[in-house]
C-alpha cells in the first residue's frame, strides 16, 4: 500500500535531486509521476530500475496523486499547487511563492516538525541558504537563546539552476583560454569572480534572496522579531553554499558547549579541528544529506557572540532533501529519516 | 637629482606589482634596485623602457639605497631589512613581521599619514584585507565613531603567490576536464572551492590572517580597543579581495550620509546601484588603484548597524600600491599621490 507521487519540475536541477533521493528512500511508492513543461515531455528518467516517461504539466495532472513536489519556479507553483491541492493531493512547495503566507505552514523536519500538521493542502520548503542556517540556530536557540544572527553566504550557482552551472562552467573554460564568454544567466561574469546580487533588489536596498533568509528564518524558529541581516554573495562553486554565521545568544555560550549542541543535533555534523586543518568546504559537502559546521569561536567584536562556518549541499537540504523529508513527516512512515546517512 | 630605490622580491606577485607602480609614477627615480633570491638573479625587468637585472639580496645590497620595499615573506624581512636601515636606506615592509612592533609605523596614507613621520628606519605596509577595510572605516570613524567592526573575507588566490596563481588555474583546467589537480599551496582544493583559511590557526581558533584584520586595524585607526572580529576565506578568483564589513557606529548614520562620506574619500570609489545591479565585483576591480564600496545599507541586526561590499586590488591597494604610496610620502615629494587614477 504505497502512495503517488508526483515531482513537478521532473527535469531541473532540483526536480532531478528529489527524484534521486525518493530512490535513495524507502518510501512506499506505488507510482511516481514527472511532470514537466511541454519541452520536456516525453523524455524518461530513471526511477528504482525503471524507466519513468515526463508528461507536460496539465489542470488534470493531479488526479490520484497522494503528494507532489513541486520545484518548476514561483509561477508555476503560483498557478499549479492550489488545483493540487483542491484534487485533494497535499503539496510540498520548493518556490518561494507560499513561503511567507500565513496559511502555509514552512517547514524543516529538525527544526519546527509540528507546524507540518496543520495545513491547507501546501506545505512550503524554505530557501536553501535559510534551511542550512535553521539547523545551526535552532539548537543554540533551544539552548541558551538567540539575541541576533547575522549571515554573509557564499551561494553556488547550482541554487539559478542548470544554465548558471553551463554558465560557469564554458565560461570557467572559455577564461582558461583566453576568451571571453558573455554572461547570461548572471549579470556578470561568474567565473573567477562572487557577485554580491541574487535574485532582485528591493526598496531597503537588500535582495529578495537576503530578505528571504531574515523572514524565513523568523517564521521557522517562530522569532517573529528576531534581528538577522544577510548579505547573499554568488560565489564560482557548482553545488554546497557556505556561510558565515555570527550570532549573539541570550546566555553565555563556550566554544565547547556550542560543539557540543551540535554535535547532538540531528542532521549537523560538526567538522572543526584546527590542528588538522579540518573544516567543511563545499566540494566536500556536495552531495551528502547533513549540515556541516567548524570553524566555531567566540565572536571578538560583540558580548554573547559567536561566529561559525556553515556549509550544505543547497539541492540536498536546502531543497530536494527537505522537501523528501517533510513528505516522510506527512506519511508518518516507519521509514527512517533521512539525515546524516 | 632623484632616487636610488630597491624592490627586495622583485619577480613575486607583490615585487612584479611594486615595479609596475613606480614605473607608472612621477616619481624621480635615479636608479632601481632588484633584488631576489639567488635562484631569481640573473633576469631581468622592464622598467621605464630600459631591462633591468635582478641580483641576489646580500648584506651588502643595500649601500647607497634611499630606500627600499620588501616583499619576499617575513623571514627575509626580519633578516635583512634591519641591515638596510643600519645602512641608512629607509625600509617599507610589505610582510607582517613587523607590523605590530610598536617601535614601526603601520602605515596607510589616506589613514594615519602622521604615523610615517616618526620612524627608525623601517615603515610596515598593512596586510592586504585590512588596507582597503581601514579605507572605509576610517571616514566613517572620524564623522560618527565605531562601536564595532565586523568582516566575512572572499580572498582572491594571489594573496598567496604565484604557486596559488598557478595552482587555481591547472586545477580548474583540470577539474573541468574531468581530472583531478591535488591541492600543494592550498589544503584543499581551490577550483570550484571555498576555503576558510587562510594562514595558520592560533590557539583562540582564528587564524593569522583573521588576527592581522583585528589587530592591524585597531592599530591604524588607533583605536587599540575596537572590536573587530573576522573570517577569513579563500575563493577561486586570481586578484581581487571582496569582504562583507558590518558596522556599527557610535552616532545613527543613514544610508546617504555613508554613501556621501565615501564619496568625499581620498582613494575610495561608492559603486551603488541596484536599479542597474552596480556594486563592485573583484574582476572589475583588478588593476584599478581605487577601494570600491557598494551594497550600502541599514544592517537589519543591530542599531546603528551599516552593511557594505568593499572590494580592492590585494596586489596594489592591498599591497604594491599603499608601499609606493608610502614611498611618496616619505619623499615628500610633489608627485601627485596616485590614487583613484
Amino acid at each position: 500500500m504505497g502512495y503517488v507521487v508526483a515531482v513537478v519540475g521532473a527535469t531541473g536541477v532540483v526536480g532531478r535531486e528529489m527524484i534521486a533521493i525518493l530512490d535513495e528512500s524507502s518510501l512506499p511508492i506505488d507510482r511516481l509521476v514527472l511532470l514537466a513543461s511541454e519541452k520536456s515531455a516525453g523524455m524518461s528518467i530513471l526511477f528504482r530500475g525503471e524507466q519513468v516517461s515526463v508528461t507536460a504539466l496539465t489542470d488534470s495532472a493531479f488526479v490520484g496523486v497522494d503528494y507532489a513536489l513541486f520545484s518548476a519556479g514561483g509561477s508555476v507553483s503560483a498557478r499549479f499547487a492550489p488545483i493540487a491541492a483542491q484534487q485533494g493531493c497535499v503539496v510540498i512547495d520548493n518556490s518561494s511563492h507560499f513561503r511567507m503566507d500565513p496559511s502555509v505552514p514552512l517547514v524543516v523536519p529538525e527544526v519546527n516538525p509540528h507546524d507540518a500538521q496543520h495545513h491547507a493542502g501546501i506545505i512550503a520548503n524554505p530557501n536553501c541558504s535559510t534551511a542550512q542556517l535553521v539547523m545551526i540556530l535552532k539548537p543554540i536557540l533551544d539552548h541558551v537563546g538567540l539575541t541576533r544572527v547575522s549571515v554573509a553566504t557564499y551561494q553556488s550557482v547550482s541554487g539559478a539552476g542548470k544554465g548558471a552551472l553551463l554558465e560557469l562552467e564554458n565560461q570557467s573554460r572559455a577564461n582558461l583560454n583566453g576568451t571571453d564568454y558573455p554572461p547570461k544567466v548572471f549579470g556578470h561574469p561568474i567565473a573567477f569572480n562572487v557577485i554580491p546580487h541574487i535574485d532582485s533588489f528591493l526598496e531597503n536596498g537588500y535582495t529578495k534572496e537576503e530578505m528571504k533568509v531574515t523572514n524565513e528564518t523568523r517564521k521557522l524558529l517562530g522569532t517573529p522579531t528576531l534581528p538577522v541581516a544577510a548579505t547573499a554573495v554568488r560565489v564560482p562553486v557548482f553545488i554546497g553554499h557556505s556561510e558565515v554565521v555570527t550570532l549573539q545568544t541570550e546566555r553565555s555560550l563556550t566554544v565547547e558547549e556550542a560543539k557540543t549542541i551540535w554535535q547532538h543535533s540531528a542532521g549537523v555534523v560538526v567538522m572543526d579541528d584546527p590542528t588538522s586543518a579540518t573544516y567543511p568546504t563545499p566540494r566536500e559537502l556536495a552531495g551528502k544529506n547533513e549540515v556541516a559546521v567548524g570553524r566555531i569561536r567566540l565572536d571578538l567584536s560583540q558580548e554573547n557572540g559567536l561566529v561559525c562556518w556553515c556549509v550544505g549541499d543547497n539541492l540536498r537540504k536546502g531543497a530536494a532533501l527537505n522537501a523528501v523529508q517533510i513528505l516522510q513527516l506527512l506519511t508518518h512512515s516507519n521509514t527512517r529519516m533521512i539525515h546524516g546517512a
